[in-house]
């Protein structure tokens, strides 16, 4: 693999493995670096593989699957959580943040984690919210993900003493800058001790989750 | 006044008199205005006077008055508003938006509509919200005001069935912007139907809010 | 329908009811929206459905319709308003903005408001605005579309009275940064009480046209 | 002079003289480069200096005068413009942006030119402007002057056909985002044929149309 | 014609005729306004066409042709100008400029204007300036465009006395961000009075120049 | 307290208290808060109170103190941490960033947890880094305060496998654009699992990790 | 050629001769530059030709080729340099960098100059480059390629005592804004005497590091 | 030193000594870290002192001397350069932009390279670079300081084979957004090769080219 140098201490320097970023990689690279780590980890997992592209990488690879809407490919089996894990909620403003709450879940579940989903929560209908905010509260750490103006983080931020990891996308047009006006209002939120990731990104959403459920 | 173009029939083109703005005027401009607009009108209000020009300004004009919070000048009296009349609620998230609150407030007071206040109730605490809502839907016409991420509106908006307008704020500090997040997210909203002024404008806000109930 | 957490109470709530944004949904949650929308309300409304997904979207849902220019699929038939209904003003700056008032014009017959439109009075030729003014004055509310320098709000907020509605369109190119300059413009208007929606939101201005008139 | 490279062949190559941008200078420079021209061209102007320096540059150059509204210092005599000399228009929209206006005509006056200033005829008052643009339409080329949304040039270039020099300025405040809004309108304006100078730059507009009637 | 309202007094209040700007018409409005012009000028040009549709529009309209690289359609002849009319320079910074340079060649052209070309004459060989820099001062105006840095107009402004007028295009990429970067260059040019146009608008630098020629 | 809508709720909400963000209330408004929360919850902390007006807050509340680095004032003595309590690790990447870093420490001192300082540990000198690392280790959750271009957080997040709290301060100049720099490069860090906070906000990265460390 | 001004003295002037930027000129202008430089120097380099068009490019050119990941074009063969001529180090921080940072190295090669590459080294495994910095130590020039956040170049910059240039990719999404979060994180770089060049501009960086090489 | 780690191998790694970065540090921690790098390396520099807290370093630190313009404090003595040292040009567009062409001069001459000034050769009269290209050729480095369009460096480049680092300046108003215009236009450059540093870091440029000096 001489385009790329692997990172095989990653696991036991941060506690999880490589994983392939496809976005802007060749198609042969990613079926090389999935090979690779799948090689040394006994499984991989690719993240932002469009769907047109699919085909060729899960061909290339026996035992790999692609789910179109999370745009996830992963490669060799995750056993199933432990019983009485602590899971990880993933709140959703809307139906189209759906492709980013799935990398966020997906991610989880390749490193072990329960998922709890909470679909078409937004704050235009606050009482959806608080209909499953109790349910929401089971668990340990909330991600919640939003485009648009970015409100839902502030309002679950401030029914929760967990930790609450924000996720805005790039739903919405005109003045929404792709993105720009779910991130700057996550990033200026009256609700205290929010984090935010990078404008659609569930990858790292889940990764920041695991770094607190794996630590303590 | 060679440096101003009076505008007599604004009264009856708009159904509001001409204000000065007095932000980027010498005081002897403003001075000059306020009475100016005083004789055609019978009063006339200032918006935007800074507090270490305002003894200046009263001082050259009795009868007129100021306030430090709203940074409003008025001179001349209003008659109260006939009983019944319909209300304006201006909603506030936070107390650092009270500037902005206050000049919607001293506008529309200056207009004759009465206006009922509610302050501090940004998302992060939602009950606080919940607990008036009842309250503020006896106003005909809603404006909120909300500095950092502005979430407010969303939530507002998506209770109440009349008009909404909303007002971001300067209030905040480093990806705020100086309001442009708050701006961003109210054009933004989940909510439908909100209308947008611009950053910090108390004044315009209250002239929509005129704008709509003078004419029904 | 998993993907989506409807909002049966909207209605009452806000006094309209929901309506699909088509954009960022995919065709299968397009038709599952609309279907269970029109079982709820007996007719529903999508909003910027691209016209090569029309034709799948028209086929799965007997009854609906769908027009091109403003990218509004409906389904279900909206009763006539009643004579004497006040009206709505639609004027569009130029020809290039005809899908955005046509946005705005499909929202508000869908929810019984009769429509005027005035279209191409873009400030360049001020006499054709002038020209219309009567005709103009006579709606309740005025909604103004335009990009470019989005100044023609400015004009029409300085000759009417009622409320105006200002929606900046991303026609233009350049230093426009997609409807960016127009939506500048009309935040700082010089006409006081002019509110803004997002870029290309002809669907929020109707609702809050709709906001306006529902609640007199 | 060793801070300062004399430029003695402009007023050759460009058809007027160096002017001092007193702005970014410590005093001794300004005052070392308005003596330096002075002996040059026999007379000097300075500009953008500000009044709390201005006494001690006119205390050390005899026969020189400041204006507090231009800020614009000059050294020298101009001699009156011939009769008949065509005549440039500087139109303003509003009284904050009386500065800029000021400073165009300050640089017109001492290249020769008459000016005729037409003040506070925003847009939103239109009459005002439909009032006097018989009288405009007298000069041979007519710089717009204007701040917030900037809209009056587009309406101006729309009713003449001579040249147009456009203005922004930063008189606004929240979106206006220090004359961006109005530098953003002006560019994308739908009159065409209309051009722009640098936010605040009445000097530049000046010696735009310097460039016109000079040449033809 | 129910889609635009023609402007046919454009000609006597402005001096040159509507042009139909193609971007973001439909081809049946562009076609139609072309004809329309046509009828009442005589002739008509259209700017902004893509390729792809320039077919369908020259097929529909007998008499008229397209150039690919200015991306203009033109209806009906325009008659040479008569001997001595002055001419425009238009000055190129490169070879991807020339679709602009195009377009304000085919626009003065129409509006009977001599025109001569300066191509690939940018600041990092200034040597190819300076050996045409006498030819460049024949004409009477000066069109300058350029991508990237858009340094070309401060050198050209600096060594003549005619109206320069700059245009910025989108050439370029990286921090150009789309012609940003060249337009903030011109805008703060060292060359005094410059003035500058919307990025790639060839058509509004033609118009400028009209104005100045045609009221002298 | 007119002005303030206390939410003695939050506590139990949230697991901490309201915490008076200073900078842009009135002196009295502190003042009157601070009171209001130490009579609720036995102390009360202030964050970002200029020195200027500290004076005057801790004259009007007896038990007070300010720490001009951090900017904090509190009121009532805090417990110490039981021994081994996980602590928190505070990494700095320069002198100029210590005021958010204060601002950091003092909120966790406050909520009780043990805080480790590592100061000026920027990666242009990444020894110093390594250095410090195996002690850096210990703590349960990791807050990387860093101006200029923000790099340190990806460098720490490559090396741990803890939560990293990643907070941009507005420490540089130029194209630092207050911090933005800072911001954007963390926002897009190659570390995986990294959050982020608004720029300066030492605060909100504390409550990140009290939400961490308290809920496990 | 009409449209291009060739610049044949640019190789004694500046010591390298043009190099055609493909992105923005017809495949017809291209070729014709390609063999006018041919023509002159002995051989051509062509920058950015994307895939699609490169076919048509070699097949006019005899004794062209083309590389699809540095998207280069070369005519007429380059000399091998000599034994010790000094090298140029290119590391790149990952896999997506490589089209940048080959642009740079197929540059430095037709220039003449040894190039050494070392791949994928970002920060979040710091030991990658630790392992190679003795290797990377025996270039005179080091050329750091990165997108993202754009933190190696500081690291390498505190590490190395030669000219270092740092490349900033448009590699990222969200919030890397096509590269602006890595160009702002170079030039607010807290390792001292780093340069920076425009975002994916390997070409100009390869440039610079022969304008540092040739001249000693 | 607590609120400092020194990086006393920073000389041995990067060929030059630690410097003290003034602007947000306090008047003791400037001190203390002068008086720590002198006792380490013989002498010491600091910039970006401003004016008003010179007089406190200066008494506190004898031996040291502080310059307003450039505003750099040192201590300590420089030996003068061996005859025939390369020099470094700098050439600076106007006299405003002098004082980060002295932080680049005064940085220089620390380091014990000859300097040789060019003040005030904007491009707006080109021939005052065209009379000093000679002289300016003698020096192997050159350094191009400039604001507002920031054009001088792309001409200065076109003209010189030897390494070119350009400098952005914040002198300029209104769309220069304090250097960014400068700063956009030197990283579009067209001349082939230029570097860029942030904006107005005259201390990273005379690193820079200490970097290419010193390793030759």
């Amino acid at each position: 693999m001489p385009h790329s140098t692997l990172d095989p201490s990653r696991l036991s320097r941060q506690g999880f493995p490589e994983v392939v970023f496809c976005e802007s990689k060749t198609t042969a690279q990613i079926i090389d670096n999935l090979r690779g780590l799948a090689a040394a980890n006994g499984r991989a997992l690719g993240t932002r593989l469009q769907p047109d592209r699919a085909d060729e990488v899960t061909a290339a690879l026996p035992g790999s699957s692609y789910d179109p809407i999370s745009r996830c490919v992963s490669l060799g089996d995750t056993p199933a959580p432990a019983e009485n894990t602590p899971s990880v909620a993933i709140i959703c403003a809307g139906t189209s943040d759906l492709p980013v709450a799935g990398e966020a879940a997906a991610t989880l579940s390749f490193l072990g984690h329960p998922v709890r989903n909470f679909n078409d929560l937004g704050v235009a209908g606050i009482h959806r919210l608080h209909d499953r905010i109790d349910e929401i509260r089971q668990s340990s750490v909330v991600i919640v993900v939003a485009g648009m103006e970015g409100a839902l983080p502030s309002v679950v931020g401030g029914l929760l003493a967990c930790p609450v990891i924000a996720v805005p996308t790039s739903v919405g047009y005109g003045a929404s800058f792709q993105g720009l006006a779910a991130l700057l209002g996550m990033l200026n939120s009256c609700a205290s001790g929010l984090t935010v990731t990078n404008i659609d990104n569930g990858f790292g959403a889940a990764i920041a989750a695991h770094r607190i459920l794996h630590n303590r």
